[in-house]
């Protein structure tokens, strides 16, 4: 239906997604476990461009250096000869038991120095391998009982560990920026950083703040209720979308991590008419990769591993193709314009124009006829028809 | 059961609160509409010590200058005759229709001027009314429609209006800070800053930014499904909690606007114990009024009015109660302990130690047992359950 | 894009529906009130087939009866002259403040005997006026507060009134069935039968169970995090899928009212399909009327009403093209098959077979291979991306 | 605070609960693995009287007769010699990778025949240790997308599963009761039968449905924001309730499986209020034991499973004492009494009542003045408050 993807499509996926064996809470995995370099050439047959891992992806926890190295070799070899590339590294800091309680904000400090020093060490990987952004998920830093943690000791050791690691990546001279991934619990009863907003708002307390930004992911948002598009929107605006997640997920639920485009497929026509086309009026664009984090359904063998990574690409795709074709109709154009949406981009104030000249025009205030301007007709009913019509049409 | 409100403890109503005549979604009110003054008394006899309000709680949308005058007049004399604070003033910017699409965000530009007006009237209001926080709920910047809204223009428009607001208190020698209060939904579909985390973020790119801070209502982060407590945790690291909303709400569904603490108990202890004793290890504390924003239910007549505004009161008081004797347990001081909710308070890093000094200590991490690390018995259900045997026991 | 609709669409709407004017909870109404006969010709020029009401949608409560009866000839000669049917009555028991606890399960005896003549009332108006379905949405049947309703004397009430109004039907000989709406909550914390199960369950218990099934609505089960398409799935299973309310709502929030599709349109897909197509294995259908009951957003003005209503014919017949599709595609009733989505029809028993057959079957436990049956591939993600490439393709 | 739980209470537990080794979605295991007969001398000696399991958790999926045997002998000893009763057996259809896509409801007969086959052997089981009710969690019986499923078939096929396990032990003789239990998702997107509420109307069209009923578990009504205390009213009220599994969750999210009280504490009162006390008015009781289904958190260590275990106890107990005397409080009485609460008793149409007569009773419609009706003060908020002061005062 639509046309194969292609490295300039810079579609990525992280290794833990078509690698993953289905256990889950309630059961046994159901597909085999394989090394990671076996899933390297299908990926990029698919028609993706590049992978991302977590450390304990590709390496056991635990392994002393040299075995490390020898996996990692094997590894980087299979990504180099796929023709693939390593955008982005994470970290491992919570399957472990170790990390129960968290890393970073580990009421525990032994635990928390020994994933500072884990997150060092991928950040040396990341930076080795060619890496951009360092993607940082505090999965367990949170709690189920408010009394068991103490928010704002946990959110200044959140913010010496951040801060320490993007210290440590500038005094190294690596060319990497911080990605933080929020979620609103799952596993923990209330994570930290729950919202690409709370995470915003801790970004703006750091001192290293400048190359720390986000990764926000589709169904982390809508666990919430959030709407995932809007999200983007405010990190854009702030200047921290540094990566993305791309995902389904259906309604407030546990997390579902469905292929792209299969959770809320109007949501996601939006963001990618986001990424692809940008603001209606302009402003900040997201240059980077499109990053999918999903997992194959319980009920797939390895045929349903690759037909579901595909289906992530081919969805993309279609909902750009058709986010092209609605942003470039028309009626689509006139729609926005009686509907303001252009307007918007307008400065409330005139150039020039002070506070006491507001105070002054009486034509904003004391002679406007609100009940006039109530009756206002926007359409925008309309205009999501119109978008329904160039979405399912 | 508990003593009774005394002005000492800054207990204080919207208007909006104990004056909502009942009209909902789907039914017509249930209750009279009666002059605010009417209500001012009242709220003095139960115990508060505070008001605040809407300008069209008290003076009718479109009044003139002479009317409002007057009306403000009658109004000042009924609080001060009870001996009330005004302590806080907010603006309705969104019942009226012609704020159907947002106020400061509208699509229409007429619109934003006439909010930005409407809204600097009240800041001199509030300003001489004595108030020291200016609410602005933007309940209505918003969407329900993707394609609708240029979220990267609206949050331009947000941030000017804002700032405008802000300037124009700063320029004008204001005692008055502003106080954003986030909502994720409910009258629109995705509410702008729909968290306490979107409000800080957004708070950070003001050039005024000094002065606005957060009024998190309890319900509305509930209604996101998000930890109120951790919510105020984090505004108040965040050096961000100006001003509390407190109520209840069951659950993620519609504003139920309960009494504080009718909601989810637990999590209202909790909210009181931050509030009254202050994190565990020390840390910014909240030193403003203790104000509701609640809605008698439906079926109340004026005698539950009444009722239910004592009973925020005797809810609020029971707590505090149940959360010093909590907190002054030498067995939840020893569950702390073994917890490591106080461990959490110190560095991660010791005084002066370098990330090189860290990388160097094979303690941290080479010489690790992260095995053995990991059958630490953190205890936190025990202590959980020392909360409940206060709150219930 | 498609076709226009006709009256063999059999497309109805409330007439709340177009005739809301935009009072919510938050702010006033944003569109004139007009006598029920204005929208009564435009619905029939946009291809409506028929319309539905409540008492108090054409004649205020309250109204004597030659009022009433005036009120009913004029709205009917308008119906009549527009071609249009009248399909379905409702009965108005949740706006006005008696009924504030409920109508058939108050607390309140001389409410309750109130709630049940406006109810009978309607029927017989039901009757006269040619509607083959008496809806019924108990609103406000419900609490917030567990203590101030006893469930199961509140459960015993409402079968009293739902038998008593089926027992009048049956006497009176009217040819009318009755449709309960179930709905989880708002306006009241809890509503009683929040489900399309929890109604199954109830009629279950009635004495005239048999002239009593459902009329699910979409936005309903979805506050809930329901699959509207299973429910409606499982009520056709039960025989009581007796109309439907389509509309449209996004996640788990306050009752949005949105265009039919306008919410989860994957979901929306599915649910045509099922309407349309009936099950993949046969089994019972659905041959009501397509019914949306939906809210004009609070943004429009007139036009909007009417290319929102428009919208909600456009989004049906749409998704019934592209459903048609779907089924007819080779490839997919392919996937059907490889997926065991047919094998689910066949019996677990074989024709004749007995337990103690089963019992003895050793192929069935002892000689079975689980692990090799768990290395089944049902190819459920390729056969979703397939209903998506007919959905969006 | 309370007294010590004893056998009279009828406390029960899941094997799985206690030995849960906190394996999840994302995480290792963080406890060792027990034999169950570890367990039960523990479980004992803290207050139990009776422990429940799934046949996995006992014998390995796959163990041979022989095996099978020898495990149950050595198991059946330890709760014999710990003065234990064996209440309730249930069978792990839902673990192994076989019953991805369900057991009664997959898409391959073979597995559903399997599935068949492992439930009867355990009914045989269920009888011979003498457990009264049989449990069954359909957990995989659901799908991700909604075409993957004919939800027709599945019904028919669940029906005949179970009707085949009922008719099975009518037999056999056995006196076991089958009680299903309800879960809206996970580890399935959507599973059927998701409230108490669609397994009431499930069982409804079953053949053998008198010894059908229910299991409501606490946070699986709640993860669909309902009320669970209506939940199990309903099925009360219904003849249903064989079961319950007590637990706690915080609003709507993944499974928490906390300790009973710790989630809604507000709702875990009046659930035991309804367990212990009945309804106001009277009616059906429950008489079954108290189970609980809860998770001891994931940072609790071998001392923290024991002591979740006993506050699971330790809150429910605690929790009746409150409810006791908030029933016996004449201030209660008198509020229930004024609330009407009492009055919902009265059958609506009076003794020999007929239709006719009230539609000629122009008191309940024509001189029913629904105005002044609307005025009635119920007070159920400060009858809330009253429970509030037993709950926390």
């Amino acid at each position: 239906m639509v046309r194969k993807p292609s490295p300039e499509d810079r579609f990525s996926f992280g290794l833990w997604t078509v690698g993953w064996t289905a256990r889950d809470q309630f059961g046994d995995a159901s597909r085999p476990e394989l090394d990671p370099w076996e899933y390297v050439g299908k990926l990029a047959e698919a028609g993706a461009w590049g992978v991302t891992f977590h450390d304990d992806d590709v390496v056991p926890f635990g392994s002393d250096d040299a075995k490390r190295e020898e996996i990692l070799r094997t590894f980087r070899k299979a990504v180099d000869d796929a023709g693939l590339v390593i955008e982005m590294v994470t970290t491992n800091t919570f399957s472990h038991p170790v990390f129960k309680d968290g890393a970073l904000t580990s009421n525990d400090r032994s635990v928390r120095r020994f994933g500072l020093r884990k997150l060092l060490r991928n950040v040396d990987l990341a930076a080795e391998v060619g890496a951009s952004t360092f993607v940082m998920w505090g999965g367990r830093e949170g709690s189920e009982y408010d009394g068991a943690k103490d928010v704002n000791a946990a959110l200044d050791r959140y913010r010496e560990g951040i801060d320490t690691v993007a210290a440590y990546i500038k005094d190294r001279g690596y060319d990497l920026k911080i990605g933080l991934e929020p979620k609103p619990n799952e596993p923990r009863g209330d994570i930290l950083l729950p919202t690409v907003g709370h995470a915003l708002g801790f970004i703006a307390q750091l001192e290293h703040g400048d190359i720390v930004g986000l990764n926000p992911e589709t169904g982390h948002e809508q666990m919430a209720g959030l709407n995932y598009t809007h999200g983007i929107a405010q990190a854009l605006w702030s200047g921290k979308l540094f990566h993305i997640d791309l995902n389904g997920q259906r309604s407030i639920k546990y997390d579902q991590d469905l292929v792209f485009g299969h959770g809320d497929l109007l949501s996601a026509f939006f963001t990618v008419d986001l990424l692809e086309n940008g603001f209606p009026g302009g402003g900040p664009t997201y240059e980077g990769p499109r990053h999918f984090d999903y997992k194959p359904s319980r009920t797939e063998g390895m045929q349903g591993v690759w037909d579901s990574a595909r289906a992530n690409m081919e969805m993309y795709l279609l909902l750009a193709e058709k986010a092209k074709a609605y942003r470039a109709d028309p009626e689509v154009q006139a729609a926005f314009e009686s509907a303001g949406v252009l307007e918007l981009s307008q400065p409330t104030l005139g150039s020039g124009e002070s506070v006491e000249d507001l105070l002054a025009d009486r034509s904003a205030f004391e002679d406007f006829d609100a009940d006039a301007a109530a009756e206002r007709e926007y359409g925008f009913v309309r205009l999501n028809q119109l978008a329904m019509a160039h979405l399912a049409g």
